[in-house]
C-alpha cells in the first residue's frame, strides 16, 4: 500500500505538478480511499515528507577516489549539487516540514552519516588518519545544509573546497 | 494593517492554539477582510512565515561578558535554548516553510550575524582576535542549527562549549 501511494504521488507531481495534489486525488491513483491516506499518514503534509525521504536516499555508495580527501570533495560536491538544486530543495523543506517526530529529518542526517562512513572506512583500510563522522557532519554537513536552506546567495563548489581545507588541513594556513 | 495582522495571529494562537488558526478567523480579529489577507500574504503559511519571523528577532544585544569568548558562549547557549525549545523549532518550521523566496530564512541568519558582529566588534574594541563572522556562521551557529532540525538527540550547552572549544583553540588539542 505504501508502494503504491508514494508512487501516485510521483507520478501526478510529474503530470499535475506539487500544487494541484490532493488526497483524493493521490488516493485515486493509488487506488485506495482517502481514509486510508488520512488514517495512515494523517495529512497530506506528512505522505510528502515520506516520499521527499524516499528521494534523499542516496542510490550507490560514494566513489573511490583513492584518498580521504578525494573522497570526501568528490561526496560533498555531490551533496551540495544534489541538496541545492530545487529539487532537492524542495525535498528537504517536505521531510522538514511533514515531521512532528521528527523521525524523517533524523533519517536525511542518518543517510549523510552512512556515506560519511563509507568514506571513513576506506580512509581507515588506507592507514590514512582521519577526523571522525560527526566532526565531519558538524564542519561539511551542517555548514552545507545551513547555507542552503539559510544563505543559498553564490553558494558553490569553492564553498565545500574552503570547509574541506578548513578541516583536513588545520595547520596549513 | 501588518502589525494588527500579527498581533490577530499571536493573541488567536494562545487562545484557540495553532491549528485551529484560519485566514477567516485572522482577519475578524484583526478587522480586515480575508481577501486583504489573502492578497497581501497569499496563504496562512507565509502569513505564518511572517509572523515566525519577527518572533525570531532578537530583542537585545548580546550580553557583554567581558571576553570574546565568554560573550559567544553566553550567545551561543542562548541561541541553542532559544532555537531548540519547542517554539523556537515551531517558528523556524514556520520561517522556512511559508517561504517562496527565501527571504524569510535570509532574515533568520541575518539575525544571528548581526547579533556576531555586535560581539566582534567588542572584541576588535578590546584588541582580542577572532574569526570572521561567516566563519562563526560556519562553525558555530549552522552546526547547532542542523542537530536542532536534523539531528536534535542528546542536544544540549556541552556542545555549544565543544563547538567553540574547536574554533577558538585549535592548537590546544
Amino acid at each position: 500500500m505504501q508502494a503504491s501511494v508514494h508512487a501516485a504521488v510521483r507520478e501526478l507531481e510529474a503530470e499535475v505538478g506539487r500544487e494541484a495534489l490532493t488526497v483524493p486525488l493521490v488516493a485515486a491513483r493509488a487506488g485506495v480511499t482517502p481514509s486510508t491516506i488520512y488514517r495512515r499518514w494523517g495529512d497530506l503534509q506528512e505522505l510528502m515528507s515520506d516520499v521527499a525521504v524516499e528521494r534523499l536516499r542516496p542510490e550507490t555508495a560514494p566513489e573511490d577516489k583513492g584518498s580521504l580527501r578525494s573522497d570526501l570533495e568528490a561526496w560533498a560536491e555531490q551533496f551540495l549539487e544534489e541538496m541545492a538544486a530545487p529539487t532537492g530543495r524542495a525535498y528537504i523543506r517536505d521531510a522538514l516540514l511533514g515531521d512532528p517526530d521528527g523521525s524523517n529529518a533524523g533519517q536525511c542526517s542518518a543517510y549523510a552519516a552512512e556515506q560519511i562512513e563509507v568514506i571513513l572506512a576506506r580512509a581507515a583500510d588506507r592507514q590514512e588518519d582521519a577526523p571522525d563522522a560527526e566532526t565531519i557532519l558538524d564542519r561539511v554537513v551542517a555548514p552545507t545544509m545551513y547555507r542552503i536552506l539559510f544563505r543559498p546567495e553564490g553558494l558553490d563548489t569553492t564553498y565545500v573546497h574552503h570547509l574541506l581545507a578548513g578541516l583536513l588541513a588545520p595547520n596549513d594556513h
